[in-house]
């Protein structure tokens, strides 16, 4: 297995930001390196969304596999660097929340020492590339997460917002609008099962602000092409989407918005 | 030479899809695995125009290259999956028409029977990461063609356009539209070979939609700046141009649209 | 060290270019190429802009590396193609300015001569696959420079816009807008140096076109969010910003408007 480290960051692919970071990686990381572009269309500065993307795709990725996150508007103020081990596989970046979605009791997190990694100058306005990449190249070199730091101390965390479950309903938020027009929410398909069996779910139906009540679906063509439809997507999250269509779009919904589960009257 | 794997998805570049299909790549692929992007800006659904690129881009790769197509609006209904073999090269994807343009009586093709290749649960929205990376790392390993399916029964094709000739006339259609705004159509070099023999082409002249005639020159660079001309491609369709301008905004010319090209009076 | 090919172009992401390319390189090059997208958003024939990145970003990368820049409104006609060796990486393509910002009198360039590399037809609108990747290929590969062409005689030099500095004032150019806003002049810190000793930056004030005067800070943080000031970027040139916003659209600063910069009375 070759040594795999990913890259997200809000620098957008225009730039040479990203080239820059990549340049730096070769220089100072093995010679099997292979570098993956996670993304690098988060919105700028939008530190949520970054910490969104980062638990979606890791789970994907073969064990010690290295993440490197770069959305730091903080850059260059008292803010500190962060790298952790969690599942196997390992993140660095600014200690601003954008790893702590899938942070638990079990990830074990140091706050980043530059001084004891750090090979040239260091610019004020990008530690991506003069802090966390000497960081991840030194990880990836195979050096020991706790030689990079100290013990982190309160991490920065993100609150996630959490469906609200009553007897009628369960109630969730958008997080994301994908590239389709799926409207992503924050209800998991485990979140439903512990709401209603699965033998209620052909009577369920979701909506996504005052739009119309779908039915809940397995697959987009199970629905007419330009029809709407609820389903859980390939994370397992509850999505609304339309059949070769742009639900977003189609049923104006916003990152942040409501996101509603109910069920019909059995026989009705 | 390595293993090269290349991506064609109408995922755009923001979202986690394509890092989830590399993740799960590398995870189950080879130790010498290469990833090419060949486009991930697909339009949402588009097969043709995945088809038209699949077609385009696959000559210019090494031998035993193995391609991965995923524009699947169809997924987790009945359409099949499709692995082939053309040229000496590969191909898995849905079996909807994007793989259809380079197909012909010496490719071999299978439709993919997933519990043949299959190493994890398969969600019904994101085959692409759940079947055909399995059955490309598959084939990655070293497996034959045949072992990912059985033989495929009248995979699905799309229908090219055929350019009409008539003794005064060669009538194409607008296939693509580059970033450039360069108009490519579907009539190709050996098309206008067939229909005029080269001591013709100075007195050829070409328009799209009702704009203007133009000459057939050999590069853009033949006509002064901001002057429209047409040529052969780079890969040998005539093509519309502006040197250093855009001909589709010039010309208004849009995919669908018509092409066509004359031959002015000898000595006019 | 893996051979490290970086490539520079105004493809974009969307059509089959770019693959084209790094199918020839992954065709002709060694068997331990790695290719690395430094940008193919450099606006459609900018030169200028193209020869901005490439000096830009090169200092980052490894000795050896090999970077093919591929902005060529002058496909097919007389322009000759040129490669360079400069501080022990190396440049390929079209002698158009390209490589002009970073060539000194220590840098070695030959302008190519096709017949001694090409390997198959030459396209008259597609030379970056057609003639500079094979020539980069060969390079890769191990030939020395000077085997792909002929000392180059007066390669095509861009001219830089140098700041005007006066008793009073340092006056320079906005160079490019970056993805997030920023503003990035020709002013570099050297510049700033040789103008005022370091105890004077404290009371230096920086303005754009007719915005407002801003400070000169160390980091985007140094200002309340939605805040502009002026910094010295990652790479050393004076920038105007706006932390967490976009100081681009705030200001209204387009590339070639002016950057001033002067110096409060002391005690002031």
């Amino acid at each position: 297995m070759r040594t795999l480290v990913t890259l997200t960051t809000d620098f957008g692919t225009r730039d040479t930001y990203v080239a820059q970071l990549k340049g730096v990686l070769y220089a100072l990381g093995p010679r099997d390196l292979e570098l993956v572009d996670l993304t690098h269309e988060i919105g700028a500065q939008q530190v949520m969304e970054a910490a969104l993307f980062v638990r979606a795709a890791w789970p994907r990725f073969p064990p010690k596999t290295l993440h490197l996150v770069v959305v730091d508007p903080g850059v260059g103020s008292a803010r500190r660097g962060l790298a952790c081990a969690h599942g196997g596989q390992y993140w660095i970046g600014p200690d601003n929340g954008v790893m702590s979605l899938l942070m638990d009791g079990t990830t074990r997190a140091v706050s980043l020492v530059p001084e004891r990694f750090v090979v040239g100058p260091v610019s004020a306005t990008f530690h991506g590339r003069d802090v966390f990449v000497p960081a991840a190249a030194r990880l990836a070199m195979g050096a020991a997460l706790e030689t990079l730091g100290d013990a982190a101390f309160e991490p920065v965390r993100l609150s996630w917002p959490v469906p609200q479950v009553s007897s009628s309903e369960l109630q969730g938020t958008v997080l994301h609008i994908d590239r389709f027009g799926n409207v992503i929410s924050n209800i998991s398909r485990a979140e439903i099962e512990a709401w209603q069996p699965t033998s209620v779910w052909p009577r369920l139906r979701v909506r996504v602000g005052s739009a119309p009540w779908l039915p809940l679906v397995r697959c987009y063509a199970d629905v007419p092409e330009g029809s709407g439809a609820a389903l859980l997507g390939s994370s397992d999250w509850l999505e609304v989407a339309v059949n070769c269509g742009d639900a977003a779009q189609q049923f104006g919904a916003v990152a942040g918005g409501r996101v509603q589960l109910c069920a019909l009257p059995a026989g009705g």
